[in-house]
């Protein structure tokens, strides 16, 4: 079957040798204690459960599935998954990097984001749960009253109950506006809720007492539109004043859909039969208060690409280096065996470095993010907060849209290395590629991280973040300029990275003057955006060779992948500059 | 569940519109009853066939898959497959391209080409036991004495048996040298086959009385390597004198793969237990025998890209019709429905054009390889039937790899269009993304197509078939030079094919100077060869339009799609050829 192992080191690379994380950390408000020993050790702790209790029950789960039972409603997950979790919430990972005074670790999200690629790698299905979660805890930390935080934050925190963000229907998916599930007055200021939501992830489960359902709903004053939705609690089991479990309310999973992949993730038809709902939040700002949970979230599914992408990497090269199949080119490599291994091959090594240079790229691009969450949450003072809370709002819908769509091609040329061995489910990889499937469709698709990126972080916001880390490039390429370690690196991401600016404002003038061309510009300017993001944090990861104490090997081959980077996939950008200039005129009406 | 129509009408256009398939077929040897109302008749007959009995049971087969029973080594197909086929041997579908004296019709590949697609389409899965049929019977004609062909052969082309490859083993994949099931002596100069075989498609089935399998094993006097192999025929039940069943041979299914897709098709492990078995062609040419029926294998696996792109564009194309989600940009187009259609986004329809440019051009590329094939055939004198095998030899690793490639591009966008819907089992696109996904790995992966164009093709046959193919299209290019319904076509693919021409002939230097960089520059070659010969493909399409009866709305549609192909879709050259320039120090070594 499949191996993995934490990619420790890495990380640690990555962490303290390219973005200092440690200074920075140490640092932040609350952040004394932060130190590299302590991040090291979460990682390594992350590493020997995923690598124990998660990624031994991936494919058994995907062969199992999920089992639900329409006369009781529930939802039995895969063999494995209930004794992880309470592993999971023993050690204390389900309150990681919430808040201490909820009971949580207080740990920066950038840990946090190094150990959810551990676990996501061990076991994506399985990985959903906790990650609900994190997302439900962060809604009713911004936005819940004190009562509410008690009552349902701290047992989500403590991994004695789950959570779930309840928004898409049938006839509402990228377009919330759409929405039709209706809250009526209850008794003692509570709401009644009625509707159906669909591809609710982990609305229902074995893993966890209760479920905390976050539901978007109109009130019966709500506008029309995307003005008139408002957020609400609705627990699986009622709550009863000392906390304990009171009645079942009146929602219930009528069904979990039959997938590509993710098979032992519940993503459920949750109905709500006037059940038993309380306002969290503002009325009619639901969907504010729902997208102040999207950066962490998006984020969380940009780790989801790195995770699949990294294990697969591991098994294809792995594979590639076990499997004797012909002869080299340029003579035989392997004389005492009957051929030669796959990595003598110059296009198995392509396919290999593919996968590395998106992998390696990928992760210090999703570290670098996290960081950047951590100074805006917590920075020494307004105007730092404020400059990383720019950077964060223009990077993650490249680092959802271009890490999860990068994952597909990764975990493509994974499998391809397999030859037609990569076809047969027993092989293992092509289960990377199934799982990978749902990464560039939920938290918004591409489209609509191009979109964002686009329309909302450039022309909205005036490109506030991306002035901010354009500058940061340019920065690093004088201070390296006459760097002989760079050579080749610094002269193409500065030209890159000017060309990057001037199509930019152009690009902003020709949306101005015709809306189409957003729509018609969005897509290719991410992936044009991604691949320059990422020859940055390749730059900065050879730059960051010549003070770290990793080993030659493991430095040789950094700055081989950078090399491969720089000379066969940034010129991606190439293509990508084409398409934005061809405008929306080629892309016409079609009947 | 999904749709499916025959696209009847960009077959025409292709065949007879774009391709003179007519007056080339007509002028063949025998072919002159092959008129277009001949075709025209053939082609709708499929397409009921296909719409009427494969693709209503293309789902249900995936969902069901073949059922292996280990007792009695049977394999059971899904429901509707043994009608479907029951139908499609009294149709004389079987014997379509077969020659007459064998009980075939006679009829021209391209004709085949145009079929297979449809019957593809409608049920990949299915299409496998007449598409291995096919392949052994063309071996069968080429290499079998008169005995064998009327023995084994001719209840083939009638549909009453069908025929295997049996090429791989678990240690023999790519490379064939590895193989080592062996040959003993038997009675009456037959001989005892011994060794497992696996991959092998339609091994075992229910849809037939008889199974001929053509089997690479070595004889005990035979040569290490791939100079030692000879093919032997095996019968899964040996035939009396007479042509009837006698016992059953020592040849079984020992299981079969559960594999990521193509669930309907029967994936068998082989196991020879001293079979009987009669040597066909010559001792120790086995490979070469094998190879030639290469060609007609790897077209129908680029046609199979094809039909699978055709129907998932299909679907996606109905669902954005359909699913009214969001507002256009530039104002509400449907303002008396809740939303507009996702049409009107630009971003949806790059996707649709997407898959539009790939799947006619593609379905011109492959016909036209097709008639290639005839000429080679039954062309009217020796100097041509060199020149179409020329071509063809220099097409088939294009039309199989990059056509198969650009399938796993195409079926993902029609995925993308459906957003999160589109992972969902019971909407049936998702199918069609596992279906695709072994194309580029069976019948020789994209590597070994890619190192098939640029050693064998290019370097080994010193370029024959695409100095040919240059030659064509400058011609067409200085033809159409003033044409101004052909403006911004002509320019971009004139001077593509100049830099194509000097891109050949530098790198085929290159390599020999050191063979290494023929695998480090064979992968984007082929893709760089690939996508100019699909704006050749594209740009035939627009000069046909000018005498073409099709409707004002098809006729647009291709303008359209051509003018997308060149401006978004060609400009990927630019990074091929990047990526060919960067030689193989850009592919270092791997620990």
């Amino acid at each position: 079957m499949t191996i993995y192992k934490a990619p420790l080191d890495d990380q640690r690379f990555a962490l303290f040798d390219v973005l200092g994380a440690e200074s920075i950390l140490t640092k932040l408000e609350g952040g004394e204690g932060h130190t590299r020993d302590l991040l090291d050790a979460v990682i390594e702790e992350a590493g020997r459960l995923s690598e124990a209790l998660l990624a031994p029950f991936n494919a058994s789960g995907d062969a199992e599935g999920c089992v639900y039972d329409k006369v009781a409603q529930t939802v039995t997950t895969p063999k494995g998954f209930k004794e992880a979790f309470k592993a999971f919430a023993e050690g204390g990972w389900t309150g990681l990097t919430q808040a201490e005074h909820f009971g949580g670790q207080g740990l920066p999200n950038t840990v946090g984001t190094a150990t959810t690629e551990i676990f996501q790698s061990g076991n994506l299905s399985w990985s959903l749960y906790p990650l609900l979660s994190e997302g439900a805890c962060h809604a009713m930390e911004l936005h819940g009253t004190q009562e509410q935080q008690d009552t349902y934050l701290k047992p989500i925190v403590e991994g004695r109950w789950t959570g779930t963000m309840c928004l898409t229907e049938p006839q509402a998916g990228s377009d919330l506006g759409l929405l039709k599930t209706r809250a009526d007055a209850g008794e003692n200021g509570s709401w009644k809720i009625t509707g159906t939501k669909i591809f609710i992830s982990a609305g229902e489960h074995d893993l966890a007492e209760n479920i905390i359902h976050l539901v978007l709903a109109r009130l019966p004053d709500a506008p029309a539109g995307s003005r008139g939705i408002s957020m609400f609690i609705v627990p699986k089991f009622k709550v009863n004043a000392d906390g304990s479990l009171g009645a079942r309310n009146a929602v219930a999973a009528g069904a979990i859909e039959h997938k590509m992949g993710l098979k032992g993730s519940a993503t459920c038809v949750m109905n709500f039969d006037a059940a038993e709902g309380y306002l969290i939040g503002q009325p009619h700002k639901g969907l504010a208060a729902m997208f102040t949970m999207m950066n962490a979230a998006r984020l969380g599914v940009g780790v989801q690409g790195l995770a699949l992408s990294e294990r697969a990497l591991q098994n294809s090269l792995n594979y590639a280096r076990e499997r004797l199949q012909g002869r080299s080119l340029s003579g035989v490599k392997f004389p005492e065996k009957p051929a030669d291994n796959l990595l003598v091959q110059p296009d198995v090594r392509r396919m290999l470095l593919t996968q590395r240079a998106i992998v390696e790229g990928c992760r210090t691009l999703l570290l670098y993010t996290s960081l950047q969450t951590d100074v805006e949450a917590r920075g020494a003072d307004e105007a730092t907060r404020k400059t990383a809370s720019d950077l964060v709002a223009f990077l993650i819908p490249i680092a959802k849209g271009v890490v999860t769509e990068l994952a597909q091609e990764s975990t493509k040329e994974a499998l391809q290395v397999y030859g037609g061995h990569g076809y047969i489910g027993e092989n293992g990889v092509e289960q990377f590629v199934r799982d990978a499937r749902i990464i560039t469709l939920y938290e918004g698709t591409t489209g609509i991280q191009a979109a964002d990126l686009l329309g909302r972080k450039i022309l909205q916001l005036q490109g506030a973040g991306f002035k901010v880390f354009a500058k940061e490039i340019q920065a690093f390429c004088q201070q390296h300029a006459q760097d002989p370690a760079m050579a080749g690196l610094i002269g193409p991401l500065a030209s890159y990275t000017k060309e990057w600016a001037d199509l930019t404002l152009s690009l902003a003038q020709r949306v101005m003057a015709s809306p189409e061309e957003l729509g018609a510009a969005a897509n290719d300017y991410l992936y044009y955006s991604g691949y320059i993001t990422l020859a940055y944090m390749w730059a900065r990861s050879v730059a960051a060779l010549a003070n770290s104490s990793q080993q030659e090997a493991f430095k040789q081959a950094k700055r081989d992948t950078a090399k491969f980077y720089f000379a066969r996939i940034l010129p991606r950008c190439l293509l990508h500059k084409a398409a934005i200039d061809a405008g929306v005129e080629t892309l016409p009406a079609i009947g």
